[in-house]
């Protein structure tokens, strides 16, 4: 506990009441605190329940109408609540359509032999109307790729990189592939290549398509760049194989339209102590067009929330404002997290902490702290009590995409959970409500409830 | 290490072969040791494909036909993969069988207004030919069922016990609604029910009933006893609460039959410095018949056998036997791991250790050890090496169900993986091989297979 909380504390103590004049009374974290906080979120399922609500509107696209539908469907859900906060923040956002055709055959003798599961990456170019046609060349490595640049010309480059299922973290795994899709089209356009194909970043042996964000660079040519399904990836590599002449046709007609207005959503609790002190719950609202964004990060969102439901629901007054941030465009442009961190960094609060659950709604294991090593041995103090959530471990690492463009914070800190069936889902169609366990995910809330408090009320120094 | 290995690691160093004649090289347990078989259990998924064809063949019912098939279909296995035994243990087994006529109807009116969805427990008798219909009685603990006596006789008693959501260890959960299951036939017998309703034990909200053991004394007599599923039960509940004459008609016809022939199934990679000295790896290879019995226990049969097989695709030479039990009969008598014990018992080798995973195939969490607090204080010392497998603690506590009769071992140890999902799936038709992650079935065989070596290699003490 830092001095200046300990001192008003002593003054709110002799006074008796908050700065709203209600009496206060201080929260301690015990364990059967930690108990009840377990019991809500694995009895009531509230947060579980409003997931699903929020995922039959469908994906959240930045910029698309469903998005915003979302949005405002979540702050009357929060109106409902009764924090004391809730407002919309501002923000525009990139606004990529997935157009109405994408389809990819494979040709033989002249004929269209097989549709191959494919979707367009985010923010690729549309292909001619009419479509292109082009032979394919497999390549496993940039490396590859350079050794082989006069081949590349007037063809369809096909990364095809399997995921590295021997590391044991799932993140390491897609960490090692995600480049061939961030500046792929990039790399094979330099070459003079018409399109591009992506073997899709997956743990699940399915035939999905997972997608993500692209690069362009505004010097080299913009080609279309789609994922596609492994099991389809296994078969054009096995055509290569015996043909070196495989073509494909590819048809997409998506296309970027103008950013769009579009928002954060916010909430809070104000602290009955040190209001102007900001713990900040989080995750990203937006989600790729396939799916529900379920996992990603609808899930991660509504644990922020739940997270205050609860310590309203058990009526405790915490010293320090906890605020709720659905942050949007953390897929494609992270407009959101930016406008946001402009806004915090102009404001006279001070952002003391920040958590943000963005690796999917599966069993607790830690917390990832972006922060000195001693508010990590501080933090390591309150894991007897977490451990009662599923949480084994709190280390130095890094936190979350929106949450780190925040400057001057304590801590910043990435909820942890298992990863093994994350790349299942995904960025894909697989990313859908029915794959959410509700306790999995409820224990999720929980832990960040538990965490925003002792941060709270026993600070990190 | 022991007084005894250090110094027949001493001789076997002089010499520098073993028993066999066949040089020695003593087994170092280093990091790159660990990942090489954690990443034989991720990529090649030896041991996830082979359940996936003992699934296929189908629930493993104690005395059934397939229970004989998928003994026959793994020992044909482990020995295509040249272990240095593979032997059939006799063992007699109780033989319950479901029959075709399994059925329940909410009556209404004198009409069959809905069916049920019910499932025969394990050891029910049948029903009269053409069925009993009674008056419902709801009962929510023993306490109610003893104040409420006088009521139950010529009724069937409900036991509408829901599963307690707010514990975080699901087995505590499982724990305090079992006991209904185990006696509740004979409680309702003793006051003159004519049969008996369970509500499922089950974390998942759907409407699979899911079965278990039970018990009947020879005193009282025996009545059917079926599970419902826990959208039916709140059906049942509701209507009993308009309705205090609700009626159901019930009709089976299991039935028991004369123990039959069976067998543990048992294969080991003999020890080149103390063959005498056994480390088992085991799971129960009965499961009941709803379902594949992928999650229980298939899976930790196979991760037990993909130990060894992962140890001599290494092409190790373990100081100690490493033993892989498939039990047979965990679930409705035991027989497998009484008639193993009394072997051991017999025989001159020395049980040394004992691991068993029966807790399904998820991510890894840690050993659950049944020994003294040095031995355990021992192999905390080697968590820094688990840890790779995602195993995060080693604490006493139980160990499994057949290797708890094996007496004089150092330690008897329980595989914990993660808990969260295993009663969505425990004893029901939803347990079958597609709700088996890969990922997080080949961690738990590669935490196994490294506590086995380090068992054998480093010693218990």
């Amino acid at each position: 506990m830092n001095f200046f909380l300990t001192l008003l504390l002593l003054f709110v103590g002799l006074h008796n009441t908050g700065f709203a004049g209600e009496p206060i009374t201080p929260v301690k974290i015990t364990p059967p605190l930690a108990d009840s906080i377990i019991s809500i979120a694995l009895t009531e399922l509230t947060g579980y329940n409003l997931l699903g609500e929020i995922c039959k509107i469908g994906p959240r696209l930045s910029g698309s109408e469903q998005s915003i539908k979302a949005i405002m469907f979540a702050k009357q859900k929060m109106e409902q609540m009764g924090f004391d906060t809730v407002w919309l923040q501002k923000t525009m956002v990139p606004h990529w359509e997935r157009g109405d055709v994408e389809e990819a055959f494979h040709i033989k003798e002249g004929n269209m032999n097989r549709k191959l599961s494919i979707a367009a990456l985010g923010g690729s170019v549309e292909t001619p109307q009419n479509g292109l046609t082009a032979e394919v060349i497999e390549i496993s490595s940039y490396d590859e790729l350079k050794a082989r640049a006069n081949e590349v010309k007037g063809k369809i480059v096909f990364y095809n990189v399997p995921f590295d299922h021997s590391l044991v973290n799932t993140f390491s795994g897609y960490g090692k592939a995600v480049r061939f899709r961030s500046t792929g089209a990039i790399e094979a356009a330099r070459y003079g290549a018409v399109a591009a194909i992506l073997r899709s970043i997956t743990t699940r042996n399915d035939n999905t398509p997972h997608v993500g964000m692209i690069r362009y660079d505004t010097t080299i040519v913009k080609i279309p760049f789609v994922a596609i399904g492994i099991q389809d990836a296994d078969y054009l590599s096995k055509s290569i194989a015996s043909d070196q002449n495989t073509r494909i046709t590819l048809r997409l007609n998506c296309k970027t339209n103008p950013d769009a207005e579009s928002y954060n959503l916010i909430c809070e609790i104000k602290g009955s102590v040190l209001p102007n002190e900001i713990i900040v719950v989080s995750g990203h609202y937006d989600s790729w067009d396939q799916g529900d964004g379920a996992h990603d990060d609808a899930a991660g969102c509504v644990q922020g929330l739940e997270s205050l439901y609860i310590i309203k629901k058990l009526q405790l007054k915490p010293s320090r404002t906890l605020r709720c941030i659905f942050y949007m465009n953390e897929e494609n442009g992270v407009r959101g997290a930016r406008t946001y961190a402009d806004f915090a960094h102009a404001a006279s609060d001070i952002h003391y902490a920040a958590i943000e659950s963005d690796r999917g709604a599966f069993t607790p294991r830690g917390f990832s702290v972006d922060s000195d090593s001693a508010t990590i041995a501080h933090m390591q103090q309150w894991l007897p009590l977490l451990n009662r959530t599923g949480i084994e471990w709190i280390r130095k690492g890094g936190s979350g995409v929106d949450i780190s463009f925040l400057q001057n914070t304590k801590a910043l800190i990435g909820y942890v959970p298992d990863d093994q069936r994350y790349f299942d889902y995904h960025h894909s169609a697989n990313d859908v409500f029915s794959e959410v366990n509700p306790r999995e995910f409820a224990l999720g809330s929980a832990a960040i409830t538990l965490l925003a408090l002792l941060i709270s009320e026993e600070g990190l120094e």
